[in-house]
């Protein structure tokens, strides 16, 4: 179990503290207020579309992660490319896992699979018994090349800000339960009603190390942090509230040090996002996010509203749309541009990850027509 | 392509007609009228949680569906066992597929894989116009096999109804498009923004081919009819309403004979499932269908709100709880029992299908719960 740590500030020489990207259309979308441009980036924008990841990305997923000039090379590609309005870190949700010890790989074709799956509450004692010291301030510790390899992007942005990136407890439980992949994540929702007790002692635990891994991202240089709840969908409203709400307000305190935020402008803003989740947007927001990530299924005109008109939203291109004509995407670009009006703010994104085999060039379109949308 | 034929009404000997399940609690809840006893199945209830069914099904799975020996076997199982209020024919969504001469086979742990995907507005032309003659009243065509699968279940099953089933128009397009199950169904909702035309023929077809299977099982003896779209949770409201509800009306419509209802009480009920649609409750109803089908992700007096409460509804215990302790299961389908109260009518089920591992004890406990629970 990880020993929470009194609040801390960020670094002295951390962008957001130092300037360089405080002002940035993506900080300052995220924290309520509009700039001339509307931000943009892209969820996977950093993968396999690009041409040059692929000729980068020969060894296996995690070793790659846990490179810092690979990871950082990765991290800055789509921003050469695109001109997106951010970079968001390379990695995978599992990093966090991998580094407490738990032995899993990437599957190419299929996804995380691991040495074994975190079945039964015996397998939930064993797995929170053991010592895990990811503290995330510390150079000295596992999250060393997680530091750095933000350290090197940093270095090189200058005033695009670096998005820190870290799954979410459930979407994380959901594949220690399972083992791998599954479709319906019948498993870890086995688990959470057969023994809630247990569940909630994973859930916590998978806040602790996914919350230090995204803290150690924004400690290290990052200018905001998003939270993946990929597998969120899966589960009702009473469900999330009850058994899944408390630990990703776990892993956002983390992320944020811990501290309740009474200083919010000096710590980085965070995203949550789920796929599916119409159903709980609001619960969304109230974990302690400063922004939520709409999917490609709800309008946001219509999230917006069922925020109160009050949080800032990220989103939400179809990315089944990337492939058609050029005039039924620019129609449907301009679109989401203006269902985003009715939001406080809007940072322009998918609504799920880049298909891999993307034309790169129609996400470099679309930056350029969110871009001159937004001067006009 | 199909021809539509002209309405026909039910055959003099169908069970509905000479009255054999027109009072059964079943029928008689999806038209809106509750019995002293509320009526109980599942779905997926003939299959792989039952001990016979496993000793039975030796062979390929959509060779055991078309033989009616064994359709008919597997389906009665489960309603001698568990003591459910009606049978649903034991078949495969991809069994009209197969008839009308496209090349699928049920991968054991994967789903349904095709031979050659229908990936381009070129696939689906050559589709179409191929010959097909599913003839849903005609037992010298392809339909044959499940027609007899059907009167032989019947022949056995006196007063407790048959469903049928079949899947919806964009599940199939989904699982033809890519060629095998995927996670988000991106090449086929891909398809429907790049090519809505050729989207919009191979969703009639789907439509035609389902329609057709469904409305042989109803001309066979089914006394009601289930369309199944599983995958189209995928889809917002908007591309549902645009690109998908059209066709399955269509294939409600041919599961009715293509009437308008005008004498709805001698046709069979028809029910309208999706999983993840919550967001389109009415549209579902609106296909076509007398009662909608919840997933365990919306409570049932929600779900009735948004209807409404005018639309009977089947549903929705959560298949993840059938493993909790008894009293935790208890005390849930007493509250989805509860919470079912606020729609004209409700026929209580799994708001997704037994799960393979289930023991099969505990379905039939729930069976008798709801039964007592209804008498007093």
């Amino acid at each position: 179990m990880l020993t929470p740590r009194s609040p801390r500030p960020l670094p002295a020489d951390h962008p957001l503290t130092g300037g360089a990207t405080a002002s940035s259309p993506l900080v300052q979308a995220y924290r309520g207020h509009r700039s001339a441009v509307t931000p943009v980036w892209f969820m996977r924008q950093a993968g396999r579309s690009l041409p040059e990841y692929r000729a980068l990305r020969t060894g296996p997923m995690l070793e790659a992660c846990l490179d810092p000039a690979t990871s950082s090379e990765i991290t800055l590609q789509p921003v050469r490319r695109h001109h997106v309005d951010a970079a968001i870190f390379f990695s995978d949700i599992v990093i966090p896992l991998r580094l407490a010890g738990i032995g899993v790989q990437i599957a190419p074709g299929t996804g995380p699979v691991f040495d074994r799956a975190i079945a039964t509450a015996a397998d939930v004692d064993a797995l929170v018994a053991a010592p895990v010291d990811l503290r995330p301030e510390d150079d000295d510790g596992p999250l060393q090349p997680v530091r750095e390899g933000v350290r090197r992007t940093v270095a090189q942005l200058g005033a695009t800000p670096l998005i820190g990136f870290a799954g979410a407890p459930f979407t994380l439980a959901a594949y220690l339960v399972e083992g791998r992949p599954s479709r319906d994540h019948l498993a870890a929702r086995r688990l959470m009603h057969v023994d809630p007790q247990a569940w909630a002692r994973l859930l916590q635990w998978c806040a602790d190390v996914t919350g230090a891994f995204l803290r150690a991202q924004i400690l290290a240089g990052a200018s905001a942090g998003q939270l993946f709840d990929s597998w969120a969908g899966s589960l009702s409203r009473a469900d999330y509230v009850t058994h899944v709400a408390p630990a990703s307000a776990r892993a956002l305190a983390w992320a944020r040090g811990l501290t309740a935020t009474a200083d919010a402008a000096s710590a980085a803003p965070l995203v949550h996002f789920g796929l599916g989740t119409g159903a709980f947007l609001p619960e969304l927001h109230e974990a302690g996010a400063d922004a939520v990530g709409i999917d490609y299924r709800m309008p946001l005109d219509q999230a917006s509203t069922r925020l109160g008109d009050a949080v800032p939203l990220q989103g939400n291109i179809d990315p089944a749309m990337l492939a058609a004509p050029w005039p039924v995407l620019e129609q449907h670009v301009r679109d989401v541009l203006e269902r985003g009006r009715r939001a406080p703010a809007h940072v322009v994104n998918l609504g799920h990850g880049v298909p891999p085999d993307t034309d790169p060039d129609v996400l470099t379109r679309i930056v350029r027509l969110v871009h001159d949308a937004g001067a006009r």
